[in-house]
């Protein structure tokens, strides 16, 4: 039996999301579907971030375990082999068996892609949230600044949501603007007034980043104060919070995990 | 009667090309039938660059007349309403009747994206060529200069096209790479390992640009010497050439025109 760590990126325009759903393709499914084709048998998949309908990834990390006897990279072709286009594997890995993409990830980083432009570009058109009229992007990005740290970010939670606990860490919060490390306008031409938001955290609660991004934008319109989004979380009340920013503009960018812990060299 | 001009941005993924085919979605029809429901009666639209099938505009200029009365904004908004999302409107202008978008262009400027990289992103994939393997970018970018100025350019035509003269004038040709203006690396994520190629002259031959990408890609890949370029023109053989590169990878960037001209401020 070998175990592999796999990374991953996809346009999840066409999916249901990260997990198998009763209908719908998923992209888990997808990729236990071509698993399939190279064991001969069920395989099981586990994602570090269940992303949903939608939200893509440049950088997800999954892990499985196979008794057929391959090389990681051979993995990796045979796998885009069966894989259609907008799902790739940009590396495997073999790895100790104790690994779980899930259970270990320590850091995940998700960037929120904003076209704040009049006219939507068709480039983009289906992996960002257009916002027409102007934004405040220097109030987004102090507001953005300000849940940096251990809050708890219940008021950013789904409605409906169960978990436990929902105080989580972020270990950074940030729009791209001037003078930061993101850049504000990314892609080819001069057609693409992107606002780029990144956070950065050990786990986020469902439709988190989607929920602080509506607020952000609220903020950038002017419609609330910088200010108010301390006072957003210390209510932990859902309804205090901006609404759910769309799900295409969202990007899992990748996941980090503890170094060391006795990763095999390749094959 | 106002005649208008109208920059375009198009994904053309799903379309035959700009002209109107026998079967399949043109851009140009597309275009039109958004017109007719305008105009109420059929308009013919003129596009600067006949982009062929699977081609896409950043900076597409099309033109137009027709009697109803509308002032710039409120046709690109009107347009806008009726296109499908994949060809946007980015701009209208109400020009003097005598403009005609293909006749009176100057400049065009193209862009082709090549991917370099073994696993092709899943965002990347409708607008660029894959070229896995090593690429000799200064090779590359050496040949790219040797064609700029006049020259015949019959070898880099398409078979089978029936033009008059073949000899074009093309002001740039540069390969994107450190210290050029154009970026190397392009977009979100550490995952885009693009090589952009810029074309910029005062007209092209069927299929040119595609033709001069396959044979610079064929230099990069060390199949042919960059100084061979030189003879490829002077032998005015497609045959010399490099193969046609993928329809995917190739932008229509932007159209020049002469300034002043007469152009109306918007109505």
């Amino acid at each position: 039996v070998g175990t592999f760590k796999v990374t991953l990126a996809y346009d999840g325009t066409e999916y249901v999301g990260w997990q198998r759903q009763a209908s719908g393709v998923s992209i888990q499914g997808t990729i236990e579907e071509a698993l399939m084709e190279l064991e001969g048998a069920a395989v099981t998949v586990s994602g570090a971030g269940r992303t949903d309908a939608g939200v893509h990834a440049a950088g997800q990390v999954a892990s499985f375990s196979i008794r057929r006897t391959i090389g990681p990279d051979a993995l990796a072709r045979a796998l885009n082999a069966g894989l259609p286009p907008d799902v790739r594997v940009l590396k495997a890995e073999e790895v100790p068996d104790s690994f779980h993409a899930r259970f270990q990830a320590r850091v995940k980083t998700y960037r929120y892609r904003i076209f704040n432009g009049a006219v939507l570009s068709p480039f983009e058109r289906r992996f960002a949230w257009q916002v027409a009229g102007p934004l405040d992007v220097e109030a987004m990005a102090s507001a953005a600044r300000a849940i940096e740290g251990r809050y708890d970010f219940a008021a950013f939670q789904g409605a409906g949501s169960d978990t436990g606990s929902t105080v989580r860490d972020v270990a950074r919060s940030r729009l791209a603007s001037a003078g930061l490390d993101i850049e504000l306008r990314e892609g080819p031409g001069a057609m693409r007034p992107l606002v780029v938001y990144e956070i950065q955290g050990n786990g986020f609660l469902r439709f988190m980043v989607r929920n602080i991004v509506g607020t952000l934008v609220e903020i950038g319109r002017g419609r609330r104060a910088p200010e108010s989004i301390a006072g957003v979380l210390a209510s932990r009340d859902r309804r205090q919070a901006g609404p759910t920013a769309p799900a295409a503009g969202l990007v899992l960018m990748s996941v980090d995990y503890d170094e060391v812990r006795g990763f095999a060299a390749s094959s």
